[in-house]
């Protein structure tokens, strides 16, 4: 749809020298999630893969967990400005007899029916909805060089940050290294949600053998996403947060933070990391 | 109440030599915000100001607007886990008088009545609900000089990112550039919210003379606060999007992004650059 980047006007200061010319920046639209014809959330997002969007996302809410949960992925016909598509209104609609909870409901009820909102209720939500545990058998085994090759492989493959420097990117690795899919979007979320969607349109889901790849910090929510998708290992370049270590930790998830040049920070599931073989080589 | 970091083991692998030792992480937990005592949202935030982010995001949503607006925010008595209070459902009461829209039904219901969700949708619903126009007169006026040497003003100030590397980042100048406040959070947009609710809880608003700078990227969701509050100049590590540029140009908000050094990218709201004087100096 060409809607990845828009071109804008900006006045550029360098050193006391104002030029204004044509600039790049990554494109931001919002997009409404419907399931089954029901309002559900609106995320903004950078415009392209809209279904592998909503598709991920249902994915790490629980409602979807493999390719034949799902019927299919629509734009609404009605979503239109002056009678054209704005192609920001997607309808995903389950198969039959695929569950689907009344999410507004719950996420409500779920944190609210104790009172007791805390990070502990927040681990247990990830672990009790999760369709796909954990469980690459044979456990997946990675080296410390192999996962300090990872960052440049994805900067590699980001195509639109080298025109806007505006996005955050996302990708899936197989356990040699091998790139298997890369994702650009202004929202950190979307760009996994993007990967995970697409696994499940490939049916491709649980991930079990996969390392994901993030190019910012790791939150609790970019940790749930993992864990809901059954992948083993998540990096990321920057720092984890105290409750995506926590979830980590209770779901075997590995989770690797600071990842860069040769360095790395092992925070959980430290079983994966070739760890003997990196102090030989020290 | 001390939890704004946590310390995890870590196992640190350096240039193949491998160490387990204590590490500082920066702390998220779940933060739940009712409005008079109906559920509204729930966020993933760092721990600490949790009244002032909550009076802040409802500043954002248009609910709140001036001091006299809030009758006071309670944690929920009602929130505990074995007895003792989370910390992590907080209640917002307003003073009497005071509109509450239905926001779970507004939210839907104005992205989906027309059926026609657009980033233009996004920018009239800020312009329709914001309270306090950016209103700055006499303009503010700030030199590139000043915008350049804020950043490290930020840094200096910032002082969990120093011990965990994983939280963003948010302040507000005066025009002088003298700093007004900090806040960092594992969010962004969390850490924009805590400024401003506190500027809320202190008879602040509008921040009609004030700079707001973070630490990342400006999303829409950044301007939008900015705008929401009535702040005239939003500035930025990293890059906009279109969609963010697009409301600083409808609103009058001056966005300045990629602020490095001595360079800068202005994208909206020129006049209150004195170019000229950056010309000079070229």
């Amino acid at each position: 749809m060409g809607r990845v980047t828009e071109r804008r006007k900006v006045i550029r200061i360098r050193d006391g020298a104002v030029s204004t010319r044509p600039d790049t920046l990554v494109a931001e639209e919002p997009l409404e999630i419907r399931l089954n014809g029901k309002p559900l959330a609106i995320t903004m997002r950078t415009p392209g893969d809209d279904f592998a969007l909503a598709a991920g996302f249902l994915v790490s809410e629980g409602v979807l967990a493999q390719q034949s949960d799902l019927q299919n992925i629509v734009y609404c016909a009605g979503a239109t400005v002056d009678g054209s598509n704005t192609y920001n209104v997607v309808d995903v609609r389950t198969a039959p007899g695929v569950t689907v909870p009344d999410i507004t409901l719950e996420r409500n009820v779920y944190t609210t029916s104790s009172c007791g909102l805390c990070g502990k209720a927040s681990l247990d939500a990830v672990r009790t909805t999760a369709r796909w545990p954990i469980a690459d058998t044979p456990p997946v085994r990675v080296t410390p060089e192999l996962l300090a090759s990872l960052p440049d492989r994805l900067r590699a493959a980001q195509r639109v940050f080298d025109r806007t420097g505006g996005l955050h990117a996302a990708a899936l690795f197989a356990e040699d290294g091998e790139l298997l899919d890369v994702r650009e979007d202004v929202g950190r979320h979307n760009a996994v949600d993007k990967l995970v969607g697409r696994a499940l349109q490939n049916g491709d889901l649980p991930l079990s053998r996969a390392i994901l790849l993030v190019s910012g910090r790791a939150s609790f929510e970019l940790a749930q996403k993992a864990v809901m998708a059954g992948i083993p290992v998540l990096a990321a370049v920057s720092a984890p947060s105290s409750l995506a270590v926590d979830l980590a930790a209770e779901t075997g998830l590995t989770l690797v933070g600071f990842l860069r040049g040769s360095s790395m920070n092992v925070y959980a599931g430290e079983d994966r990391i070739a760890l003997r073989a990196a102090a030989a080589q020290g």
